[in-house]
């Protein structure tokens, strides 16, 4: 069986570097990071500051990433269209539109159609978006593509490849807060009020819209971070992928990762908070570089969500790809961090 | 149960026109035609000649529009994206890149995955687009996205909404000759070699890329159609969807309509050639309407391909809104033809 990087691979050979020879001149960003640029052409913003057009696309499918007889049609419906908007964040991109294609059971096109749809008209007021087109069919299950567009300044589009060694590395909010909000829920542990809480960063992601325009240099006379992602495949996951994309390793110190604090009353369940915050995915913060020359700019906090410092950009190591994240614990011993996130070809199923 | 118009009018009521009174600048069309248009900004052709951005989005699921042991997998690779791409056609716009979203189970990431991306990279190659982006998932049945993007000359789209009374009703190809394939699949007569051509239409629908160009008038001073649309549901709901956006009726000439030829082979089959042409969907053929004026510069052939006047747009009726299309037959006798083209709501199973 492959893994989700090796049918990414099957389908980069096959369709994607077919034309690479040939990348067309207003193509900026193509396949490989968290959104597509077209070059400098869209005037959302108005007058003559033509923008760039950043557009990603992302499955929901019940099942997979939801399951219906848990998650209420209303988050289903906010999270849909949150999830892939944090590709746009991630990119530092305004959002501006977005596509639906949607195909569910008969018997879910009454009640629960709307509460989807409220859900996540919720999110569009919420982001500043329009629905612009979409698709409908039925289907056994519920499943969800939404395609995303938006703009940012001509050739300022933030790309995991830009890391340099030297970068601080830095990462928004709490990590391993949606993972085990969804860890209660597979443990059946969510019809318990005192832990309501907990579920929110999964059921419903606080997506780092401001933070990723403002990275992306929105008011400055350059961007603030080399290279930037959202986390949500999970830090050892979404690290990897800066790393391998700029050509870099990586050193981050565990005692300053921002790990989700476990509640003691919820101790016999063993949760691990580390590695919730190592390899739990769909937080939907941004992880992202900054030169060493401009740490000074970046913020503890940025309107309301904590900035924390993780560790440093290094030099390519050689050897095996999949290990360029050394670890460095407490007591100052190293170990290499393995990607250990969120691979739907690797995890047989999510949910059960 | 709700069939698949009704679905529609709650996504738009519950996210689409909530805007409505806040339509921005730069969208020129939104929700309703076979793509959405941005205005003028996209600069694919190079220099000034800043055009409209065309984006449409189309679901391809396993049990609803493919059968995996029946379909092979290069067909389904290929005929996804050429389906999505009909609807650029069907606006007059080049296509230019799609975006893949694909979810499978474990078992198909092998050859089949292959197959299914060699007959995808055909399908790009042959329209001229480049792979932007994706997504991919594990999924107990095959789930494809796929989002498409083309430009035309800033305001030059074609749209469903441009017919007015008068105009002259044409169509290109033969239409019913999917679903007959489809039929013969169906009832597994695909296996007989003498019946193999006929499964071609549905196979591998020819999208009439150059032709929808031409309609938007791209070697004229002005557009040569009025309206347009792909014969995706079928000719009786392709022609209403145009009347009901044009706020107009029709009259269309059963001798007239370019109907699938049903081999005498297939006679205790039952086949009826008009109900093929006027009811079966997937021909992706485009249905258009020209002014009057312009009638002459139509030809009845066009790069190969028959093109056939059928009728004639006439002013709106009053009355059910589902019956705006009176059909006459050879003697002269008129009837009203209700839309019975697909609707994945209606029909409870497509395929099967």
């Amino acid at each position: 069986m492959r893994t989700e990087s090796q049918i990414i691979e099957r389908i980069l050979s096959g369709l994607a570097r077919r034309a690479a020879g040939t990348k067309p001149g207003w193509l900026r960003l193509g396949i490989g990071d968290d959104a597509a640029v077209l070059r400098g052409t869209f005037s959302a913003r108005g007058g003559r500051n033509a923008a760039d057009l950043v557009l990603s696309c992302d499955a929901f499918l019940e099942n997979v990433h939801f399951l219906v007889d848990v998650h209420s049609p209303d988050a289903i419906g906010y999270k849909a269209l949150a999830r892939a908007t944090s590709d746009l964040a991630a990119m530092g991109a305004a959002p501006r539109f977005f596509m639906l294609s949607l195909a569910l059971p008969a018997s879910r096109t009454g009640a629960w159609l709307d509460n989807l749809i409220k859900g996540m008209a919720r999110a569009a007021r919420e982001f500043g978006m329009v629905l612009i087109g979409g698709d409908t069919s039925q289907n056994a299950t519920v499943i969800m593509n939404v395609t995303v567009g938006g703009d940012v300044a001509s050739g300022r589009a933030l790309t995991r490849s830009g890391a340099r060694p030297g970068d601080r590395i830095y990462v928004s909010g709490i990590l391993g807060a949606a993972q085990l909000g969804l860890q209660l829920i597979l443990r059946g542990l969510h019809r318990e009020w005192k832990w309501k809480k907990l579920l929110e960063p999964h059921l419903r992601p606080n997506i780092q819209l401001g933070l990723g325009r403002w990275l992306a240099g929105e008011r400055s006379i350059r961007a603030i971070a080399s290279a930037a992602t959202d986390t949500s495949d999970g830090l050892s996951t979404d690290l990897t992928h800066i790393c391998q994309a700029s050509g870099v390793s990586a050193r981050i110190f565990t005692a300053q990762i921002p790990a989700v604090d476990v509640p003691k009353s919820l101790a016999r369940h063993r949760f691990n908070s580390l590695e919730l915050a190592l390899h739990g995915g769909e937080d939907y913060q941004l992880l992202f570089t900054v030169p060493a020359a401009q740490e000074r700019q970046v913020p503890k906090v940025f309107r309301g969500t904590q900035i924390t410092k993780i560790g440093e950009i290094l030099r390519a190591k050689s050897g095996r790809s999949s290990h360029v994240i050394e670890l460095v614990d407490a007591a100052g011993k190293k170990t290499s961090l393995t990607p250990k996130g969120w691979d739907s070809f690797r995890t047989t199923s999510h949910k059960q």
